[in-house]
């Protein structure tokens, strides 16, 4: 990795800033709700609204699930925040969180072909957010969580899954594990070892880590192989202080087979992977830590905007594969990599929740995806302009939901495949059709 | 007015099912979510998303009106129900209630250039209603309240007025009272009869009827020569059982100057004007009623799917003019014709409620588009295709809301038209141009 010019990246990374601050007005936002059905002339109306509309409407009164045919409910995802946590900016509140949900909605759409439409709540309490996306459960076929302050986010989730009918997903959770065990899976294959004897070290123990740890140790991984870090520390039987914690507790009690207890430094000696999801950096990770890990290391630094140790730092150190979360370093551990996706499949098969298998799932095709272009140390998981990406991604995860009987629609790998393909095609075909008819003006 | 064969009109009625039926399926819903912004290849979501997001986000953050400029809030309304009086179907739940909210939304878009979005709430407490709107305040630059049950429309409506900072709107109360208010505009005009001498016999008291006196006493016509009808009869000083409805007693006390207690036919007896919105007929309005009227009269039966009284009848009768809810007769008093107008002109000068006043404006536009092409007894209002309709009714609103003081932005009448036509064009063009590029099938 050639050595970056810290100035120079950071001045690059200037660019986008203005040209967010100019083109946002220009637009003013990024959404827009748009017929989808033909409107040829005034009688259509007819047939949209009243008096025709009536039939469908007594159709779906008399057979509820008739509404997944009726209306857009079952390609429609609500992204939901209360805005207390949004990217790196903290509680800036509903209101500044609206870009980022309205971004969300379009990576949806274009990747995914999924409607996603932005719900910022005025509520900051966890009963009233858990309420009031209950109270929106028959517009949507599917709830994406977005950007809520931890610890809240694992009860509004937990509870939402339970007590709704439809997926509800936390990309911060599921999202990222799929993505980031994508990853883990080929840098492991390219410097082949094994997953059932790598030594894994996990700094951080936020919603993030939490998940990935769960999905690994889902997809094989022995758990006693992970040694996790929280602020305080090591995780082991001895923290005490994490008892109220039960995500953490369980980690306590069934991670760190060692029961090493200590600092980052004694979970990495040795390690073969470092999975950071922490504060941002640089400094967060020390060079020589890096150093301390095993032979042909695999290091994820994944704080934003800045990781926890620049990548040459890490290189330099002595690992051998590093991956990070930024589009301007190789190897971007990129959740648009998985919820569009994803959400295709759960949506096409009409699933009423995503498990860790489905995005388990989803990981290895993913990772398919990438193998099959060809691994290097450099390109360990697709880009998001790999668009086949998404509806291999979306038959794999759909496979999923339907072998484990979650799935309204029955079908196979190949119809399934086909839809999804076609559904995405479409989302992209009807972007540029309106920027090549000049109804999107480009702005510049 | 010929008259019609019932079998035929009927039978022609069941069309617009059968395709409603038909179609519906084939497209899967009506809305989408689309990108209105340039996505030329992937560095733009480096701009949309993060990393440039960010600084838009920090721009709302620290200037919270700017949201207005930095996303869609200001152009997105909710098309709020909870499903329980949906058309004339009664209580059929949230998801039965979808259909007619997408299709509120394309009439939105298509008429108005609105992006709106449906809400079907899976609650029918009024409490929660009012709480679940309010917390979705953040998202929206305005609600519309639709197809509520009576008497909760009443208190939901006036709640949500007074404690949120965006336009919230009734379509059923100031809608259709400003649709009416036009009707009955250019039908005296024609007759030749004063608004401040006319008498006025109103069918029914419910939130339609309460609103369209109300709006009618704004405009100029005195109380004293409105008499009003529920099921037990005329509203006069003696009706006790009206003092727990403040909307009932209020004409109990300021209408009905000569204080005619009786029936239907007592304050027909002598009318100028008709104004039903009552049970749905034929019968709920006998010929005999109609013919008591004074010479020249105007008779609005707009109850759906069947008037009171059929057309013929009330011309056999004698009546002059006479105005539905149905396309299928001439002068339909059409709620379209109103709120995708009013909420552009609204959100163009990003007024913060929708007065009476603001809707009278709009009845006064509406009536004067009608009159430059020429009344006649058979057109009384625009219609629906006669697009320019909606440009003018925008500019009238906003120039009021303007004057009330109560617009954030100030503009000049003919930029307000200018800005109000030219983005109802885009989105009709918008339309156009996916039906032509295949994007939108024909489905026939």
């Amino acid at each position: 990795m050639p050595k970056y010019d810290v100035k120079e990246l950071l001045a690059k990374a200037e660019k986008p800033n203005q040209d967010a601050m100019r083109l946002h007005p220009f637009y003013r936002g990024k959404i827009a709700v748009t017929p989808k059905c033909r409107i040829r002339d005034f009688d259509d109306f007819a047939i949209w609204y009243t008096p025709g509309v009536a039939a469908v409407c007594k159709d779906i009164a008399a057979h509820p699930e008739k509404v997944f045919e009726h209306t857009n409910k079952g390609n429609m995802v609500a992204v939901v925040t209360d805005g207390t946590r949004v990217l790196g900016l903290g509680d800036i509140g509903p209101e500044a969180g609206m870009p980022v949900m309205e971004g969300k909605a379009i990576l949806f759409k274009y990747l995914g072909g999924v409607d996603a439409f932005p719900i910022c709540l005025d509520t900051k309490e966890p009963d009233e957010i858990i309420q009031a996306v209950k109270w929106l459960q028959p517009s949507f076929g599917g709830i994406n969580l977005e950007d809520f302050a931890k610890p809240k986010c694992f009860r509004i989730l937990d509870t939402l899954r339970e007590e709704m009918s439809i997926p509800v997903w936390h990309d911060d959770q599921q999202g990222t594990a799929c993505v980031t065990l994508a990853g883990l899976i080929n840098a492991l294959k390219i410097v082949g070892k094994d997953k059932k004897t790598a030594k894994i070290a996990m700094v951080g123990a936020g919603a993030s880590n939490i998940a990935i740890s769960r999905v690994m140790i889902g997809d094989g991984i022995p758990a006693e192989n992970i040694v996790m870090c929280d602020s305080k520390g090591t995780l082991h039987k001895g923290r005490e202080d994490c008892k109220d914690e039960p995500e953490k507790w369980n980690m306590c009690v069934n991670s760190n087979g060692e029961q090493i207890v200590g600092q980052i430094p004694d979970a990495m000696k040795g390690a073969d992977v470092l999975i950071a999801l922490s504060k941002p950096g640089p400094g967060t990770i020390k060079p020589e830590w890096v150093a301390s890990m095993a032979s042909d290391s695999i290091v994820f630094v994944c704080a934003n905007p800045v990781p926890e140790i620049w990548p040459w730092e890490a290189k330099e150190a002595g690992a051998r594969i590093v991956a990070t979360g930024r589009s301007d370093f190789p190897n971007q551990v990129n959740n648009s990599l998985g919820f569009p996706g994803i959400f295709r499949g759960v949506l096409d098969v009409g699933a009423s929740t995503i498990t860790d298998e489905m995005a388990i799932a989803a990981a290895h095709e993913l990772a398919a995806c990438a193998e099959d272009k060809g691994l290097t140390d450099d390109y360990i998981t697709p880009t998001m302009d790999e668009w086949e990406v998404f509806p291999r991604e979306a038959a794999a995860v759909g496979m999923k939901a339907i072998e484990q009987g979650l799935a309204r629609f029955k079908m196979t790998r190949d119809e399934l495949f086909e839809k999804s393909s076609s559904i995405i095609k479409h989302a992209r075909e009807e972007t540029k059709a309106l920027m090549k008819e000049g109804l999107i003006e480009m702005g510049d």
